[in-house]
């Protein structure tokens, strides 16, 4: 890293606390000074493989130098954690969502929305090269006016036993990211959403009072619209694609695969895999999201999304559920 | 033809006579020999092409050879000539739709249900030979249970002024043939579908009260889902595309090109353009649509859509229209 | 077929003789009278098969309404049946080889170079659809100036016993389109070649003498190159491709393959087959060829390829030949 | 990076110094200390950028705790310089080649060939995740027994001038790498090869001696063969393709695109550019060749390729010389 490296705290040793501690420890600038996570064993781990050292919440919190906290604790820790670094004057890169409940995020409204020190949360999509250039030829005028989006996000297997009961189910935990994914295309918030689901993959994750198959549509004020298909079994991989559609032609954004070699037998020529979950496929995207972090901490960028993201993804996560409940479509609460 | 060749006749010089009158005449199984068209030049004309003669509707009925009817004269004619065909004791391959109204069509329910002659509804997209490739594939497994279907079908350009007027509307018109195809690739008929449909492309078509854009979910009593999404302008040509999810995997069939040529350029690498509207794309299932009809008229195969089939899929597009005057999913009519 | 059709005969009913027999039939603007084969059962069933009488060559050449004769019986029959339909004012449609042995071409050449009847030797990837969107492509400048050619030409399987001894071998039989293909797309004949054979596939084929697997080197009198990539069993269909590298860009002519359907899985995305041998994957261009027969016939236009075409691409072959044998790039006869 | 990590350094501030030294510096493995390299200015730039510090040569080798080197500087100073650091017992990473002159290496065969410390000569495309992908599945038996291979190596752009003076021409520098990869994929070292080449592109590298597009053909003493295609301006980006073909089928790797994109409109769909240059397509090679490098530094593997393998790919080179001299396939010396 080089000598202007902002000093950097990691809060979380969890699956996500590592993926974004690989990001930041790989940043150049970024010095990832501290790890702070209660369980000390997994704290250790983590501390040894980035290079970093342990320290409590509060010493984090209390080192001056440290300019930015990454907050990758348990979903239901985040929104007090970063209410907790921004007190302390420490920018906040907090992984999505930074709350399931709304009515707590409104509750610290102000906070938030105008905070005292940037906060970023974590819609990795916006950072994916694929999408990036999907949105750059959308934004050039390459297709005309956008009128449509068809995004397909499929999880490659059911999340292990016992994640569901904690994730906010299927629209909170992983639709959220294509809801906010087309927003950020569309560059205008959904005002009604329609929502089917069904439990058709694995039953445990019906027992658990959870859906793992949807197709949802989306309406815009200005009347285009938005198709989201979601399971969470692909059997095939970690399908992530985007389709858009304008007034003169359509740009799409796939899968990139493991190789680019093609194998050709009498039965057909097989591309090579698709990424098998999301630590890889969207590596890159962990990636530019961390180094995004590092131009904001350097006064180089206003966070790419924050508060509002948040409440309106799940603002749309709500009225889809509430259109599962009603069979017609919903109106997105402002 | 050979010596055995069924003889058969044309109905309507139009459009849709012309490309099923060329079937006709290339099928070696059929003798194509006349032509029934109230307009003169137009029936002189296409005859000529098609190296047939032209006749009154009473002569080709009363020709005791004449063993099959080919219908493709207006659509609100249909009807009308299909039960005289019938009646007449001829088979009866009849473009669709059959008739825009389920009310007229279940006036006739008996005579059309039970046919004294085979009546073959012209649903084109089952005989294409890369739907019926996927098809195949499904059926053999190769993706395990079929769980969802993301069907699009995007027409490359908005249909002239004034056939909106008779069309019967987008879901009557065009969705039609994609709710077809669910219900052929899924074995199941649909219970439910929600829509959003917005005039988004030619403000003729809205001002005729009709939409050009549309998204549509459908449900099956299985509970399981598929997508479909329209447009009345393209762009980039005529887009014609099945994905079909299932327990092990996916398949997709996609748009044939017009060539294999890919140009590569500092800008990238481009393929050949996909076909440019309906006549050319579906030829092949034009082509395979006749040569099921010449195994009709053989006695080797059952109409593979008639009656049946042309009233479930206009109950979809009746639940459709409903759906979107109430915002909510509509059940489909039994 | 219209009234103002050419007629025809076919002379011929082994393989390319169905071939060829099937094109004529089907295309409209000509009238297959006639198949002329000594084998008389042959004779029979593809007669039945095409609707069309059989006949004998004397009497054939004696019908003063046939105008064209469809030369397609064994290899070393092709240049005295064409001299002797030339002879009696039939215009030729030759199976290629018109011969194995310039010699015996040129010994004919007056007759042969401007012949009393217009002839045409069927070098089918002149009309190939692909190979024709290709050459379109680099005619219009949108490679520029055309430098280098790639061609891949790979036959599915091995020939069956007995065809190495009467084909004339590898280049003579096979290697020979590419010949003509790589002066057609360059617009300039070869000077040098430069071939390096084995046989590595099937050891029948070494021991009647010949090679099953080949790469040669052109080089044109403009100093531009091509490779030629030959095998006798690819293991994975009929391989046909052409790539063109020019000084702006490049654009290469792949396989159709048999549907667009690809499958989804763990393992990766499989696409559908390449077609398994050149009567389904070169239908369009025998299709196409016969067509260009019925314009020749028409007056419409001048044979693509004639005794000149087949002098050169038969010099191309001797050439490799005693490439084979010198271990030097070898001159190519005027 | 890690405590454990091994003291290396680098010599040569150019372009490949800053490639090769992007990667020391990203590797947690390694402690990149020191940048040897005479121009001051260059020298303080990389060393900043790179976060290591500048020495002299002598002083990098009496460094004690230096483990390797990489070696970096002008390919006429790698061999010396690489027997420098193998003489102090330091481990080397030479940039390829390791000399141009046979000659000279084989004065220095005893050192190199079985030299102090390991010696890892940099031929990237064998780190390539797409070939090594390619690789593996020929290895694993998917296409049978490997019999050719056809390899495109495009360079985007003619090299500036006065680079063709010292690079030893178009063989020796750049069908270098191509030589390496048809052995390295065979398991077998050519026993001829056959060139055609000439200068079409750039008129200045025909005036200093060399040639800019070529076309070559390897035989192996297995009889299986090998095409080589050659240019110095592919006008479409950075092309590295290799095809592979056996017994049973074929495998191809080609080239990752800038991004995933595909862009429809009415002239087809093209998909985004490949990479423009070798420094950011074969970026995951350098990477993966420096972490091979950290593996031999910790004796967890022998160099993928040393002296033996440097020896053979200028043989081929040179036999591929005396091929355009003669006219004639050579011999490749042993």
């Amino acid at each position: 890293m080089s000598s202007a490296a902002a000093k950097v705290a990691l809060i979380g040793a969890g699956r996500m606390g590592r993926v974004h501690g690989l990001s930041a420890a790989a940043n150049q600038r970024l010095h990832l000074a501290w790890l702070a996570e209660p369980r000390s064993d997994a704290a250790a781990a983590l501390a040894a493989e980035l290079g970093c050292r342990t320290a409590s919440l509060a010493d984090v919190l209390a080192d001056p130098e440290v300019r930015g906290v990454i907050v990758a604790a348990s979903t239901d820790a985040h929104l007090d954690l970063t209410l907790q670094a921004l007190r302390a004057g420490k920018a906040v890169f907090c992984e999505k969502p930074l709350d399931l409940d709304p009515a707590r995020l409104k509750a610290h409204a102000a906070e938030l929305a105008a905070p005292a020190a940037p906060l970023l949360v974590a819609f990795n999509r916006r950072f994916d090269p694929h999408f990036r250039a999907l949105k750059a030829k959308i934004d050039a005028g390459a297709i005309g006016a956008l009128e449509t989006l068809n995004i397909v996000s499929h999880d490659p297997a059911p999340p292990p036993p016992g994640f569901v009961a904690t994730s906010g189910g299927l629209f909170r935990d992983f639709t959220i990211h294509d809801f906010d994914t087309a927003a950020w295309l569309m560059d205008e918030a959904p005002s009604e959403v329609f929502a089917f689901a069904e439990c058709l993959v694995d039953p445990t994750i019906g027992a658990a009072g959870d859906v793992d198959t949807a197709r949802l549509v989306l309406r815009f004020p200005s009347g285009r619209l938005c198709t989201i298909s979601n399971t969470r079994r692909s059997g095939y991989g970690y399908d992530q694609r985007i389709e858009a559609y304008g007034a003169k032609g359509a740009a799409m954004a796939g899968n990139p695969r493991l190789s680019t070699v093609v194998a050709a037998s009498r039965a057909g020529a097989r591309a090579d895999a698709i990424h098998p979950g999301f630590a890889s496929r969207y590596l890159p995207s962990y990636r530019a999201e961390m180094e995004h972090f590092a131009d904001v901490l350097a006064g180089e960028a206003a966070p790419a999304a924050g508060y509002a993201e948040s409440i309106a993804a799940l603002a749309l996560a709500e009225a889809a559920l509430r259109s599962l409940a009603s069979g017609a479509s919903e109106a997105v609460a402002a």
